[in-house]
């Protein structure tokens, strides 16, 4: 049996589990020269996604309805007739919300699971930890001494951005929405001060108290009322690196927000919108760095791992009320 | 008699001349070794004053109350005891309002009477020409064939940056207040199109129209909803270079305009604070660039002079309104 799940409708406002429709089909998938058959054993879930779910006119082109939704995804390789690839292989790439499925191994890249635990490379060693490195140092440009702010702390992103601002030598401030996930920040991760945005009765002020120097860096996962708290923070030649704005996401009315033109024009700031697709150029040395912290034990992770294919959907969803710590991923 | 022009009172909203006080007095001004005695020529009024009238932190400390504004000034040396400056040399700096001062000459730049009238040190071959060339050149980054919009684009620095553009390959389409200044952009300087934000019904439908390729740079010298319409239009990659935000600055409340955070991620864009300061190491080459074209009738300019030193506030409060074509000086 070969389970697939599709998008049902695109979501309204947040997406509900009836936008998704699991479907089951007993059908044999046969394999012509060249192609794998391949057996889901983790996908990730990721707040991007929910913009492909939508219509309008973006970086990459919306998922169809109907058709089955995308996401990284590290699977075993169950039949082979491909040179490159043999039967117990395993591979990380773009790949259907399908358990089994039929590729070419077209932009697969094989994974070592005797190095690394699978799904790391949907994480720390995969998209988010590759996010995280590149977002800033290509638009961050982080110099030691400087101060980063970094919102959406304890998501998958966000902890990776901070542990290598420490490790170049920063002071981090993380914001995330709860004093669980503020007392891991500081504890398991090392950074200098967290904000528990849901509490604070005054972000703006409780930032400017953690960061007495100002912002340099601003890392920006969630757009909203908490990065205009940021923009009053900032300093002269600040870089924000907009890499996500998961608080409007959902918003079914444009959102709006103090404008930031003013604060950018009085400090020189800069703010540029990060996607990892446009440093494919740059992953090697990426990786490279990522590993050699992750086995020197200067970068750690924290994953939340939701079981079973049918849950990819409500895993999904629980994105957008911060469930997750750390990178979500669904273990097949 | 000597006047001065002192700032009375920090704005609330839009400056009223009540904000701005002449002070006239009878004193001899007598010089000590390395002085000069300057009379004031031409005074620069520029939309950025009105941010040093406010005590908010900036990149430059506000104009303190009952003390003399600053902007640039062309002036005559009137009496010399410095070897540099010589009787009849002509300066342009930042000098204080008032019909006659004292300086060491730190910071002030001979200017060339018989080259170029006065008045263009302060406009095209002073800061505005600056500001429009090195912010295209150094955030805008434009490549032949792009397409550029400029708000504010009958203004000082808006009307010489769609020129340059004009110069360097690119389709122009420049934003402005009425008919008058449309037609200007389109016969004098050149633009390939012009929309009037007054009487547009659709600002964001009228860029789409004229810029049916999208828009890959936006220069942006108004901020508000002008701007927010633009960044419907964006393309992968677009450079929006934020050079001032006039229609926001005398809000007495925090400006509100659409996130910008969603159009950056999706478009991998670039919105960066322009000041021209910043970039002092380039101004021999860019002052080259400028001289040049304009020698060679490939640049060309609009002033709006109003005769008077006491009406240096009316024509800076004007500036506000758009009564101005091009750069705004008072004849002195």
């Amino acid at each position: 049996m070969m389970k697939t799940i599709v998008l049902n409708s695109r979501p309204k406002g947040k997406p509900t589990s009836s936008d998704f429709k699991c479907i089951t089909e007993d059908i044999e998938l046969t394999l012509q020269k060249g192609e794998i058959l391949l057996e889901a054993a983790y996908v990730s879930v990721d707040p991007y996604l929910r913009g492909r779910m939508s219509d309008a006119k973006s970086y990459i082109p919306p998922f169809e309805l109907h058709r089955p939704i995308q996401s990284g995804v590290v699977a075993k390789v169950i039949a082979s007739k491909n040179v490159v690839f043999e039967v117990g292989d395993f591979v990380s790439g773009m790949l259907d919300w399908k358990t089994k499925q039929v590729s070419i191994g077209a932009g697969l890249l094989k994974v070592d699971a005797s190095k690394a635990p699978l799904s790391t490379y949907l994480g720390i060693l995969g998209m988010t930890g590759l996010t995280a490195y590149l977002g800033l140092n290509k638009i961050g440009k982080p110099k030691a001494g400087e101060t980063l702010v970094v919102s959406g702390a304890a998501g998958a992103v966000g902890s990776v951005v901070g542990q290598i601002a420490k490790i170049l030598g920063l002071h981090v401030i993380g914001i995330a929405g709860t004093d669980e996930k503020i007392d891991m920040l500081k504890d398991k991760f090392g950074f200098d001060a967290g904000i528990n945005y849901k509490t604070s009765k005054n972000i703006k002020e409780d930032i400017a108290k953690a960061a007495p120097n100002g912002v340099d860096i601003y890392f920006d996962n969630v757009g909203g009322p908490i990065s205009d708290a940021v923009l009053f923070n900032i300093n002269r030649f600040a870089r924000i690196v907009v890499c996500g704005a998961i608080s409007v996401y959902n918003n079914t009315e444009l959102p709006k927000s103090i404008s930031v033109q003013p604060f950018l024009v009085k400090n020189s700031a800069l703010m540029q919108g990060f996607i990892v697709s446009n440093y494919v150029d740059e992953f090697p040395e990426a990786m490279q760095h990522l590993s050699g912290w992750l086995a020197e034990g200067k970068l750690t992770y924290t994953e939340t791992i939701v079981d079973g294919f049918e849950n990819i959907p409500n895993a999904f969803i629980d994105l957008f009320d911060g469930k997750n710590k750390g990178k979500m991923v669904v273990k097949i």
